[in-house]
């Protein structure tokens, strides 16, 4: 069973779950692990997994469109060097004010590989949820997507400084506020925009038709893209990005946009079936943890 | 740096940390990350697995005096097999139901290790700490001790069946709500008896004269204990077992007594400075997880 067939079992046994947080009363939940071999790459620095690894959590609160209140870790290691640890809780505690979210703490823990699970609890009243998605809706994207992709490039390439600053985001939290009020569906993009189109169309029953030359790629993909094709592919299928990706019926499109800080895009429109990208059928395909 | 040395390092830093739960407004939160190699033996179904992990957040909840609202957990495994993870969800979902809680979900994760990370969330507007014990107080505690140090040698001994039903526990939520109230300090026994009386001590600014006779060791533990030294062990060090440790004032100990329906036992009293069993320094040694 891959892990998208285990998720659907999960999702039929537990009525709370399936969306970018579970929903308790007043309360968003969501809870996520990273690990060394597979999302931090050679030359990420403590500080920013502890930024990255908070930061994602509370990236799942703003899709809510949720105040986001606290946030944990469980840091688990070979070893706790001081400096190391402390820069771990740096960027835990620098992520959460970023978004007027407290960093409480967690556990210490033992292991052979670096491995980082984090939890955020947020609060609303009215959620928004990835299923209200209606056709002639507008389609949009906060900020600009393929940053992580990027900035694994440049890991690669040894340019560590430039790659760490990409690497940190911050979480959309006020945008996802402000957008809650006029959003009929949301989630954000950490498995890529491709598949939170899709995600969005199967839970709504709806689909997107979107243009590509409307996605907002970040400046550093056209820096390290050694081909439009690959371009397409850090800037709409690879995904990490933690943009927020929503939909807006069309006459409250321009009240949306004015009330965030941060650029929203629109990309294409809600349509009945199939999730298309300039006309073609867009591969369900992205980032798979 | 060890373990205890890296916690009094995040302690410095994160003023709501260092209790069984961080505290933030009316609500309690914890974390924690279990490993197949330190923490599920061999024979531990992932029924038991799923109970056990999310109980031990669960736990961290009751000790706080507080009501439990949700857990989460994250399943990280080789391989997800439809029955092994329903069989966990399964466990989640029970021990949540024993504690009027709800399990929300969580997430799935690819990883070497078969690897739990919970959190649990709860609420109370008058939180206990580990920090109020005042010397007379009666020291206290709910349950029996040595269930799980009995379960990991009846899982060495291959009998699985008796060493899951131990290595379940009920959470000792309502106990925590019920003792609430009276308690002066309180946290869970995950470290083991003597461990949990020098942090309640260190936490309090205060001594403990306890009586070993007096300590309620479980009856699995009579069965498998081959000497009086192998009792002691896994009765007042071994841990694992998550009953509550309190203190009471002496005036409001019958009271206590009969507001909890699990049985409350008196094993000492709060005394100005030290850690004593029988009149001698007890170790401050118990599991490291």
């Amino acid at each position: 069973m891959d892990e998208r067939a285990a998720l659907s079992l999960v999702g039929d046994t537990l009525p709370h779950a399936g969306d970018d947080c579970a929903v308790f009363d007043d309360l968003v939940l969501t809870t996520d692990m990273l690990h060394e071999t597979t999302d931090f790459p050679d030359g990420v620095t403590r500080y920013t997994a502890g930024w990255r690894a908070v930061g994602a959590s509370l990236s799942d609160v703003a899709a809510m469109g949720a105040e986001a209140d606290a946030a944990l870790a469980v840091y688990a290691a070979p070893r706790f060097e001081a400096a190391e640890l402390g820069a771990f809780i740096e960027g835990c505690v620098d992520v959460c004010e970023a978004v007027d979210a407290a960093y409480v703490g967690g556990d210490l823990d033992g292991h052979e590989e670096f491995t980082v699970s984090t939890t955020a609890v947020g609060r609303t009243d009215a959620p928004v949820y990835r299923s209200g998605a209606e056709p002639g809706d507008a389609v949009c994207v906060t900020g600009t997507f393929g940053r992580s992709g990027a900035a694994l490039r440049l890991f690669e390439a040894g340019e560590t400084d430039r790659a760490n600053d990409l690497f940190r985001f911050e979480p959309r939290v006020a945008a996802g506020l402000a957008l809650a009020p006029y959003a009929t569906a949301m989630m954000d993009s950490s498995d890529g925009l491709a598949r939170s189109l899709h995600q969005l169309a199967e839970a709504s029953g709806c689909g997107m038709a979107v243009t590509y030359a409307d996605v907002p790629v970040d400046p550093a993909v056209e820096a390290v893209a050694a081909s439009p094709t690959e371009r397409r592919e850090l800037g709409v299928h690879f995904g990490e990005d933690f943009e927020l990706v929503c939909t807006v019926p069309e006459a409250a499109l321009s009240e949306a946009k004015t009330s965030t800080a941060v650029e929203l895009t629109r990309i294409g429109t809600v349509t009945d079936e199939g999730v298309r990208m300039d006309d073609d059928p867009l591969e369900d395909r992205g980032f798979t943890h």
